[in-house]
């Protein structure tokens, strides 16, 4: 995922416009501005479609795209090196912490971050869909984060 | 700054024993390991010595490194590119957005993100010591912060 210019963690993407290209050229040409390498993505890889109840004109669409740890790895060089966006629109790339250390470490304190949207509920969807963790490890993470969260609202860490 | 291995923000950094090597050797030698470029320090970049009350036994030394907008890159790109912890002890650098958006966006938004023990009160003294933002500034980042994480408490974003 990414630190965002707002402060949000988030995914890489942005606003496409249907009329004027597909989602798939859409997201395509967001993720080569924010990750500096071209990541060609098509419909296969669509996984889910949701409306804002805050912006009714706004649908954010989901896509899944499996790679190796070298592709991974170079997508986190060129982020850096050759992003046009990398200072601007990005902050940083992080990978997530797919395991459970002591007192909630891992993908608990993960998931207790301040996320964009839904892009949250995006990531533990993915989780599951992609049999990376079991639904219930993934409640167990949710539940941790949420105690973290409220342990924490009047003095974060 | 940089996301841990155990899910929270945090700076670069790490333990060192004071009768095997100086505090600036030590820091010196987990920055290298951690951002994968020699970053000097010296006694004149310490800023704070904190006692942690959870563990008597552990003192927070904060040191503070200005650098040009060229060596941040440098390091960005050494991070991903070459720092043996890669991957492994940190999952990314993120710099910090310095700046207000709307409803919240920008410093108070990454200011409701969970940190390591109390590496977002270093954040906030190292932005009042660099005279980067203002006192009033800082207070209000922060007022924005808590109302954020308390509102998202039991459904963070």
């Amino acid at each position: 995922m990414q630190m965002r210019f707002d402060g949000l963690l988030g995914f890489p993407g942005g606003l496409v416009n249907p009329s004027e290209e597909t989602l798939e050229a859409g997201l395509s040409r967001e993720l080569h501005e924010e990750v500096g390498v071209a990541v060609p993505v098509g419909v296969d890889d669509h996984m889910s479609s949701c409306v804002s109840s805050s912006c009714p004109r706004l649908i954010t669409h989901f896509y899944i795209k499996k790679m190796t740890e070298a592709e991974l790895k170079e997508i986190e060089r060129a982020a850096v090196a050759s992003a046009t966006d990398h200072g601007l629109e990005v902050l940083g790339m992080v990978r997530v912490p797919l395991y459970f250390l002591k007192k909630g470490g891992g993908l608990p304190y993960f998931l207790s971050h301040s996320f964009i949207s839904n892009s949250r509920a995006q990531l533990l969807s993915a989780l599951r869909h992609c049999r990376l963790l079991s639904q219930g490890e993934l409640k167990e993470a949710v539940r941790q984060a949420e105690q973290m969260r409220r342990t924490h609202s009047d003095d974060p860490r």
